[in-house]
């Protein structure tokens, strides 16, 4: 499938004299060399030790050119088979961002990037150079061996037993949530849980309280089950519970973010959570609670889950794999009150289900032998690390033009414009130059200023990408 | 996990001189060790060769005795790793048929199996000991050094590209359907295959013919989706669209099994393809055509699908892995109309997928390296003789009181009852005693006379299995 590089790199005429860094020179040799078609999709490059070798360089600068090319899609790393550009990559272009001018549209960006694009900045996507790839084959090679007749047959509704447990145990030492693994249904991925609490517990036009701005994902996945969702602003102590009930004090369900509200990041104050499980509990409506990334937080306490309050089991709760793991692996999960297994079990059985028992295997056998924690621990650090590497970044590049709100964690930031700029032609502006930024007012309802972006870090890889990335978007976002 | 065996089998006291078979005598042997509790749940028993040199027996027998216990859910294979007790087997009874007891309900069997049971005569589950698991485990293993980070992405929502491309190339040499790889989209079997179509083209309350005797869990599913179905008689030339017309001419859709209707199957005739065909363009009508299991049929020529003759782009073509794979696979897919590729893409994206990339190369492999249609091959002679060995104990065993009807092919019989017998009561005496039978009248709309049950023979590994099972089903429904 893929051809050696049919063109001579060299001489690079690389130059120690240049303003740019050694790294970057590379960087844009080889971004400059398929935009003019010299290296084509699926030809080889050459292993960053010979490379190095032969320029005279330090293997690290290689590196990190190529990391920053990997980063951003033009290249596509396959372990031992080496390193390719990658077989997406269609055709020139002016400094090779033609490719990324083709239909991107933020609306879809997290399902429609195709398998070799990454789009810097991309909102959701965890640190992919980062993943325990060797460790993570070694558990799916063993579970392929161990794997009999019985992951033939048709699975459990409710996933892969040993991993339910799993994630039971997980819940209780991190999250603070006592529950049986009974409780626990495996998902494809989030919307496959939440498309359980609709085919379970809801009906067609039933009201529920949405936050404004929220996740934009979930919002359309319930406007598409044919819910009639409320909009309740945010502040600083997260959903305005107050204004929700003024509005629909007899919604049927509550979908929250209580730990990172998506996109803000603050937190659900305490009074709020139990004010929130009292309504339910009077109301007899369901809190839905998404806790897509609580691990990552970087300062101050961890915040217990908002279904660890629940004393009259109101709560829904929701995770996924997706920014923990990695999204590929297409697996979320729902704990469900212990009074209502069976008819959520009544109603996976006739969904799709979580998919293959292998992938659940695997995941189940790297919690098991404390993989799990350990990498959490890891890209704990590594996040912050990140997340300042890209604050500082655009504190330099853009000054007082940007305003990066405080988050506790996660994955992404919020930036907020000065007041006459539209988030919406700073983030098309953003796109068209293949900088995969999502305008905040996207994420809103209702129409409100000043606007903002949100910019993921996790694959931000060292200082120097963050400035690249930061002077990237300056450039692109010039006005006039 | 798993212990070894606690008990002393030995002497198992067979004997040469009895009735019985030695395979026999050591299957009763094992059985009734279970059923006593010596051998426990987990608990490791001999290998194959161990136990004929230490009992002096044909390795031969032994492992006929094995296959019938792995076959109906005493034993558990597990490769290298030995063969076990069930881990699933809860407690003892008679005859070890108190784990059977528990909780069947033959519509929810397709779902509900757990992992390591089989109830003999399973609808719909492939042969599970025929699989070629080795070549299996090793393309799976490749597939997974081979990924990279972009397995780690969101994937496309219509599945790995690759096996997308297989299948277009496999429909166009198979079953004469000329697409290209953009049509096909992967979906979590067919049950995601039939969301995608009702997300895509059909509205709540839409109306569809669907075939009267037809396959329940399609008919719970649309039932579930909103879709108002009209059933439709099924005579020796497949869906009576003369009455179709006459109920419900306007209807939208035409839920069909053209190649064999399930579970009578007969094939639609010729003339009533066009009829079909010409009526959904009249109608701007979809035809979902259900392509299960075409691929056994075991004498005559194979019959094109549908699809094949579809001019007017009104067919829907689904099919799916579980029955020329493996059910646990969770993979189907379906092919839509050129014209409605972005549509049916758009409404992909908000469902949950196929997910996992990694069972998807491993199927893409499995077919691009021929395997898959060695498989198949090696199916068709398999089953043929299995059909064989189950219809002629049938005969054997119950006379005339079972008249079986002919099958053009497929994986189950469907045997008629006497007039004067319910096929719910005789489905519920076999299930009472772990026979996973089902009645015919389940699978009807309306009531009519003779009724029938619906026998699965994929797993019967032998002439004696054949007998033993067709004795056991005459003694569970032996009545007065």
């Amino acid at each position: 499938m893929t051809r050696t590089s049919r063109v001579n790199l060299h001489p690079l005429r690389l130059t120690r004299t240049s303003d740019a860094p050694i790294y970057l020179q590379l960087y844009r040799r080889f971004r400059d060399a398929i935009a003019a078609g010299k290296l084509q999709p699926g030809d080889r490059v050459p292993s960053i030790r010979s490379l190095a070798s032969e320029l005279s360089i330090a293997r690290g600068t290689v590196e990190q050119a190529y990391q920053m090319l990997i980063g951003e899609g033009y290249f596509l790393a396959r372990g031992p088979a080496g390193t390719i550009v990658s077989p997406r990559l269609d055709g020139a272009g002016t400094s090779g961002q033609a490719h990324h001018a083709r239909a991107y549209t933020p609306q879809s960006a997290r399902q429609q990037a195709t398998p070799d694009e990454t789009e810097p900045f991309q909102f959701g996507l965890p640190a992919l150079d980062a993943f325990p790839r060797k460790t993570w084959a070694r558990l799916a090679g063993r579970s392929l061996r161990v794997l009999d007749t019985a992951a033939m047959r048709y699975p459990d509704p409710a996933g892969y037993e040993p991993l339910r447990h799993a994630i039971a145990a997980y819940l209780g030492i991190s999250r603070g949530i006592v529950c049986s693994h009974d409780q626990v249904f495996i998902t494809a991925g989030y919307r496959g849980a939440l498309e359980l609490v609709c085919r379970t517990l809801l009906q067609s036009r039933d009201v529920g309280w949405h936050e404004d701005p929220g996740y934009v994902y979930a919002r359309d996945f319930l406007l598409r089950a044919g819910m009639n969702l409320v909009p309740v602003p945010v502040d600083d102590e997260g959903l305005c519970l107050r204004t929700a009930q003024q509005q629909a004090d007899g919604a049927r369900f509550a979908l929250v973010t209580p730990t990172h509200q998506c996109p803000t990041g603050v937190a659900l104050s305490l009074p709020r959570r139990l004010e929130l499980l009292k309504w339910a509990t009077r109301q007899q409506a369901w809190i839905i609670e998404d806790d897509y990334d609580s691990e990552f937080r970087y300062h101050g306490r961890p915040l217990p889950a908002l279904k660890s309050l629940d004393q009259d089991d109101r709560v829904l709760y929701a995770s996924t794999f997706s920014k923990v793991l990695f999204p590929g692996l297409r697996l979320g999960y729902l704990v469900v009150p212990e009074s209502h297994i069976e008819r959520f079990r009544d109603s996976a059985r006739h969904l799709s289900g979580p998919g293959s028992i292998l992938p659940q295997a695997t995941v189940a056998a790297f919690m098991e032998e404390g993989h799990f924690a350990r990498h959490l621990r890891k890209m704990r650090v590594l996040y912050a690390q990140r997340q300042r590497w890209l604050m500082d970044a655009l504190a330099q590049t853009f000054g007082t033009e940007l305003s990066i709100v405080k988050h506790a964690g996660g994955t992404h930031l919020l930036a907020m414009l000065p007041t006459a700029r539209s988030d919406r032609d700073f983030a098309a502006a953003a796109q068209s130059h293949g900088l995969a930024v999502q305008a905040l007012s996207r994420w809103r309802v209702s129409a409100s200023n000043p606007g903002g972006v949100l910019l993921g870090f996790a694959n931000i890889t060292g200082p120097e990408h963050a400035r690249v990335l930061a002077r990237r978007l300056f450039d692109a976002t010039r006005t006039g």
